[in-house]
């Protein structure tokens, strides 16, 4: 299990962290990596990022979908970036073969800031294949 | 694999089950835990567990994105619960270490009851890290 | 690791993959599956597979939610199918017992098209359970 750092520079960042974690898994044989968030107001998800476009896309819809100005009662105003981090997901699971990940061609791994900027967390596990001789 | 029985009293409602699920895997030396919901009117998120209120604004940005009164037809009057679980997702991954669950300081496992009061069921299964001395 | 092909025949549709994933790991001893999609524009879910109407109440609340007017950049104009994508998540772990899948009663797997028809692809990767005599 290795814990990688991540910074943010700003309030809504989604960071590329496709090549940290594929450097990260490089020499593990598992079958499968957790990518984890610890955090409560950023997630993380796979998906395009060959046109930067699409992160963007995405960022503004979430922003339609999970709008500032509902009556919130949390107290610290970041009550969107909590909704935000649940809608995406604080963890994903991604085949992995040969120290190789799985991703399709146009998949990426993006770690997602919904209230930065601030130094974060990513943690990436190994999870094993059944042992072909196990009883 | 254990199998939690959760008792729900309302017809929303978020129940915290964080200590349950870490007395649940105290003495297992797995590499992560699937905490998984067999159901389709309620899911399972990790977010924020210290101030009730972000629960709170999680359950009605939902009811924000999905309304009631849009024109369903699968005829039980469910639908709004079908499609949250599906936006939350029914099952969550946490890394354990040392029988430790590793989430974050501020975040909670919930239990996310969209058409209850039931009782439900919680499945809670061990994953394995690779054995060093694997092939 | 099974790689299984998949054919949509429309530029949205659920497919119910249940009967496909349960063939595939009847006869591993795994302690859950992984199932991945390795595409930007497709995702997978867990939901109702006892009435058609929930899949599509879902199919049409993710339109409601995402709507096609708002003002993407992205230019192949398919940003909606994106976001739905990452909203309903592109993987599923389900817990597995001796070659059982551990879906609930009513739930069914869903391979989620968003932007076909296509030929797709989906992952299905078994994960171990801690070896009972491991350290």
């Amino acid at each position: 299990m290795k814990q990688l750092s991540i910074r943010t520079d700003r309030q809504e960042e989604f960071v590329d962290v496709t090549a940290l974690v594929a450097e990260t898994v490089r020499e593990w044989s598992s079958s499968a990596v957790l990518v984890y968030v610890p955090h409560t107001t950023a997630g993380v998800f796979i998906n395009e990022h060959a046109d930067p476009d699409v992160a963007r896309d995405i960022a503004s819809t979430l922003r339609h979908m999970v709008p500032e100005g509902l009556p919130y009662r949390h107290g610290e105003g970041n009550s969107p970036a909590h909704v935000k981090a649940v809608l995406v997901g604080n963890s994903q699971m991604i085949p992995l073969e040969n120290g190789r990940l799985g991703l399709g061609t146009w998949q990426g791994i993006f770690f997602a800031e919904f209230d930065g900027p601030r130094r974060r967390t990513l943690i990436v596990a190994p999870l094993a294949e059944l042992p072909r001789d196990a009883p």
